[in-house]
């Protein structure tokens, strides 16, 4: 099992930012990076990806090179391993994965990225890479630890955001039921939810998850998913039915949330944990969709960038404030991204928060 | 297996509403009704049935006495039959069921509802009944064959009409897939896709309903879901996707649209005849709503009825020009409406169109 750090965030603080001018010359830059290898048939393998040096052109006109800090690993980068056509572009075999990623610039022939400026992108799972300065949106690490802007203020926390708010409309004072409480995006739900004076169950699968979900973020009740049946613990956390579920898991949970909704409960489809690898079965209870008038719908939230200003203007004060937790596991190393990504993808899987991979500084 | 009639319809024309004050003394009169006489486990038998003679009292002010001509089955009566509370009340054991109902009052004590009047109520499944004016609504039958309040011009047709328009939302031009398509409901969602210049794609479970659903329904393309796979079918009717799916059976076929349907696909819930007397799997691919953005969503009509006008201006006219069709397969006397209630949730039931038992005339 994979071993974690939980520290102090990543290309956190301003001080750093000061390197203006010192890699202003154009330089050659030797990059590692991770490859899809082959695509997993069910449960991916380490022999799923591959490692390979390449050497970085200068930065042309309008270009800046940038070596990463940090970077995201996401359940939902399991769907993009498999062949076939879908709505998210598959990522190729012999060619390096994708992924949000903060970095600083190191060279630059854009005068709007002077060297030194942290920027976001999607140049995820490699150490460094050269990309229109077009691409890439600042960060102000002055505000929050470089790595929110992966987690709780980045793509992670506008999916929470955007399945509460508009997919769900969850309203103040509903009682909404989240799954997987405890990981990045559910983290997210769980605070902003509670934030919108909600009534919040969460589920998790280990102790150290559930201690997370109670003590620290504050949730009304949470549960183990794996000991008991769902279906009871949400009778005894909401015995008069929940207005909304937030469903990562699919699977058994969503069964027993669709027992749970009250009529015109609305579900956010946001993912399926329980069977990226191998399928499980639908619920068996779909009808009752019908004669509760339920609405479930799904979203991918790239549909929903515009939507960041207003998340940002909520949740950066609060994470200044400490009203907001953006808690984070650490992998050290490009080395040990596969192995962090693999984990996300197990029952029970170790990282509480947002998975972070540290990859310098 | 039951025997039908295809016929002319009931309480069909006008020359029938010229009783005016034939039965104005007012008279006590027996009927016949059905009662619940015990809760399915499973399959529903003829034994969950039972008839009673019940003596009638005198309407009061207000009321009337009313001999009902035609009465509906339809398949959400099952559910209806279930132990345990549910958002359409439950029948009730040694109660009489209840229905839509078209009869003609033979007594009167309202003035508005003079005797020889033909009107709709949910007294179902019994021959006559006693009730106030207030809960009935009075039917034009110059305008239509009775019956037609009970099917096309009817709350059949409004769950057709709701779960296309106001549910999918479909639009003018875009593909959709009806499950159950020569049932009622399904055969006037056919319609109303097609009037509204739509591709239409059709199931059903016999050669009779294929032909039904070809030669006067014209929908684009028709197939048997017992015979060859459903996806396979999609795929060849609709090789670029489809927009919307009208559910009326839940199980394979509506795991066969998730595959068919385009990002942002909808699917109206209506009903789920595949699992209404024994659970059917869910489906296995309800991960296929996340990445392309899929709505589910239940609906019950009568949270629509205020949409019965809107219908009502289309759908008067266009069956009177023959631009529809309402399509009835009958079942004579109330002794045979368990029957023919049960003959609907029979896989491959043999009903085209609207079942409907006729109680007189």
């Amino acid at each position: 099992m994979l071993k974690y750090r939980a520290g102090s965030g990543c290309g956190s603080g301003a001080a750093r930012s000061g390197g203006k001018g010192q890699y202003a010359g154009v330089v050659a830059t030797e990059s590692r990076e991770v490859r899809l290898a082959k695509r997993p048939q069910g449960e991916p393998g380490l022999d799923c990806f591959s490692f390979a040096s390449v050497t970085l052109p200068d930065p042309g006109q309008g270009e800046v090179l940038v070596r990463n800090l940090c970077m995201s690993v996401d359940p939902y980068m399991r769907g993009r391993m498999n062949e076939g056509k879908s709505y998210v572009p598959q990522f190729e075999i012999g060619k390096p994965l994708e992924g949000t990623a903060v970095g600083r610039v190191i060279a630059s022939r854009d005068e709007k990225l002077p060297v030194g400026t942290l920027v976001l992108s999607m140049y995820g799972w490699r150490d460094a890479y050269v990309a229109p300065a077009a691409h890439l949106r600042v960060v102000d690490a002055t505000a929050a630890p470089a790595s929110a802007y992966l987690g709780i203020l980045g793509v992670t926390g506008l999916t929470a955001w955007v399945g509460l708010f508009t997919i769900a409309k969850l309203k103040d004072g509903e009682t909404v039921f989240i799954s997987a409480g405890a990981g990045a995006v559910g983290s997210a739900a769980c605070q902003f939810a509670k934030m919108h004076g909600c009534r919040v169950i969460a589920s998790a699968g280990s102790e150290d998850k559930l201690l997370f979900l109670r003590n620290e973020l504050k949730v009304d009740y949470a549960f183990n998913y794996r000991n008991g049946d769902a279906r009871e613990h949400l009778s005894k956390a909401a015995p008069d039915g929940i207005h909304v579920y937030f469903d990562n898991t699919q699977g058994t949970q969503l069964e027993a949330a669709l027992y749970a909704l009250l009529p015109y409960g609305r579900v956010a489809m946001c993912g399926g944990i329980a069977g990226y690898n191998v399928p499980v079965p639908g619920p068996r209870n779909l009808i009752q969709a019908v004669g509760k008038r339920l609405r479930l719908e799904g979203f991918i939230v790239s549909d929903h960038f515009k939507e960041m200003p207003a998340l940002l203007a909520e949740a950066v004060p609060a994470l200044a404030a400490g009203k907001l937790i953006n808690r984070e596991t650490f992998v050290d190393g490009l080395d040990r991204a596969p192995e962090a990504f693999l984990e996300l993808l197990r029952p029970g899987a170790g990282n509480i928060g947002k998975m972070v991979v540290r990859l310098a500084e």
